[in-house]
């Protein structure tokens, strides 16, 4: 069975291309709220769970040791666009960790979007590691082996004691056995495990209701959603999806996109978990089809509402401005 | 009925997202070679018809009186990289018309590749419309208005002269219905009209025999393949799909990728014509679907077999270049 086509990008009005996926909805007691297609099926999350992976830094007390601000424990949570403020946070995290830049084992990544990239170019930078867009994550990893007393030289790798605690808490709040042996290696190096969609969506309302956690642990993810929604800049930047959307809605929605269409979010007011993928793995499909569920769950201000609606359809500008066309939700 | 899965991206050696799409050969006589998925939908061709689009250029004289070279003929039908040699092409077109610059109406465009954005930025340059991946194209629009005593200001417009002849070569060659009222705007400002890929495939075979063709637009179809298979790096540029694959096939096949993942390819060896949609529009599927269809329907030499190989199987690397996955066709 083809799961269902979710959005649409349109031209002269009529869809030039679809987007097919599955969206899985949960509150902390696994009761399923929405599901689209299949939700059984594994999907790597990719970065769509680095504040689940953030968890140890928080729980373990190295945040706190290390005296982390909450732009870092934002980019803890990050895939950022790499622009000045993203690389200094990073290497400040580093800094505190008594580590440099050589620290991070992500390889070094050109910014992805078109302006940051001219800016960073006109400023005669190169790319390094602390420009990747998981920076944030890896220095995460480094401060947190660093105050547990560990070397975290190798913490990319499955077998790394701290990753291990990394995977353990991924483990823990969505209930997925994550088996080395099967994992894939992500963008960043760091294992990725394939997880139902549905127990992603578990894990995400868990984050969200800290139910089922222990007390220190739903502490560390009420404290990551804080500083997420109170510095939203650093989860994303400018122009980003998730940053946009955080600026608007604030605590009443943790959203992280993943590589190749993976978007979930955690919804502390409803206490509900969303985790959705594109087949194809298109983000813009993701981003929108993220859009209509939040304005279908949160519940919003006006204000709020008119913030999101250019998320909800997105229209499609050629190169000389003229508004060729959308990208949509489809009628789910 | 979903159209099937013809590509998938792994990653850990399972499939991570697939992509589902249609694909049609025909032969110049209409007959069906392969059908895969719904090829009586309508598509929009965007920029894989630009050869067919540039066959007026050629057929009403004007390539000649104009002293039109084969890089420059290349570049008509091309959708380029804006690197240094595909923007002097297009000036130098528009300089043989007694044009310049200013007169191309498709929108400045920052290149899309990342290393070729790199490039220009330390060179210092600024985008301009010579610098749009359809600049060879628009070029080749002011070119045929011109030496048609027409005067080419508006020529996107469905309704000037010139974009008239170029519809009508393309409705002659497809043997489509094309209805100004039902055209999309593509990227460029051009109309671009919705045509089932079927049809699509007819209109190329018929560009790869000539068969069914006047003998001057014949003519003309066999000097811009030509053209395009002694300058593959003008209808492309540096690392680009189309490009590579013409530098080894040459005149066996006239390839080129269209945005929202069309590709469409001309086969002269064996009268066939070839449309492909990716029903997402991702160009990473188009891209392999294309190299299997050619390596399935076109003799090809050993070395040509090695050259076409990392296009059938794309190895995906990241950030510290560890092969983490690989675009590949599914069993069809």
């Amino acid at each position: 069975m083809a799961n269902p086509t979710l959005v649409e990008a349109t031209r002269g009005g009529v869809a030039e291309s679809r987007h097919r996926g599955a969206v899985c909805v949960v509150d902390a007691d696994g009761a399923v709220v929405l599901a689209l297609g299949d939700v059984e099926a594994p999907v790597f999350p990719r970065s769509a769970v680095k504040g689940l992976q953030a968890l140890p830094l928080v729980e373990s007390g190295a945040a706190d040791r290390l005296g982390l601000t909450e732009a870092e424990l934002a980019l803890a949570c990050a895939s950022h666009n790499g622009e000045p403020r993203h690389v200094e946070a990073a290497l400040a995290m580093l800094r505190k960790a008594g580590r440099d830049g050589s620290g991070l084992e992500c390889g070094a990544q050109w910014p992805a979007r078109a302006g940051v990239l001219r800016a960073m170019l006109a400023r005669g930078e190169t790319a390094t590691a602390a420009h990747n867009n998981c920076s944030g994550k890896h220095a995460g990893f480094v401060c947190g082996a660093c105050a547990a007393g560990l070397d975290p030289a190798g913490y990319v790798r499955a077998d790394h004691p701290w990753m291990r605690e990394v995977t353990a808490a991924l483990a823990a709040l969505t209930g997925a056995r994550l088996e080395e042996d099967r994992a894939g290696t992500d963008g960043c190096s760091i294992p990725t495990f394939p997880i139902p969609l549905r127990t992603l969506a578990l894990g995400f309302a868990r984050f969200a209701a800290g139910a089922g956690l222990p007390p220190a642990r739903a502490a560390a993810a009420r404290r990551l959603r804080a500083a997420v929604a109170r510095e939203p800049f650093f989860v994303g930047g400018t122009g980003r999806f998730d940053t946009q959307v955080m600026e608007a809605l604030r605590e009443k929605a943790f959203v992280k996109i993943g590589a190749e269409g993976v978007h979930c979010a955690a919804l502390p007011g409803r206490g509900l978990g969303v985790a959705l993928k594109i087949d194809d793995g298109a983000g813009r499909a993701a981003e929108v089809a993220m859009a209509e569920v939040l304005a279908r769950l949160v519940a919003m201000t006006a204000e709020e509402e008119r913030a999101l609606a250019p998320r909800r359809m997105v229209e499609l500008t050629n190169w000389n401005g003229i508004r060729v066309g959308e990208v949509r939700v489809t009628g789910w």
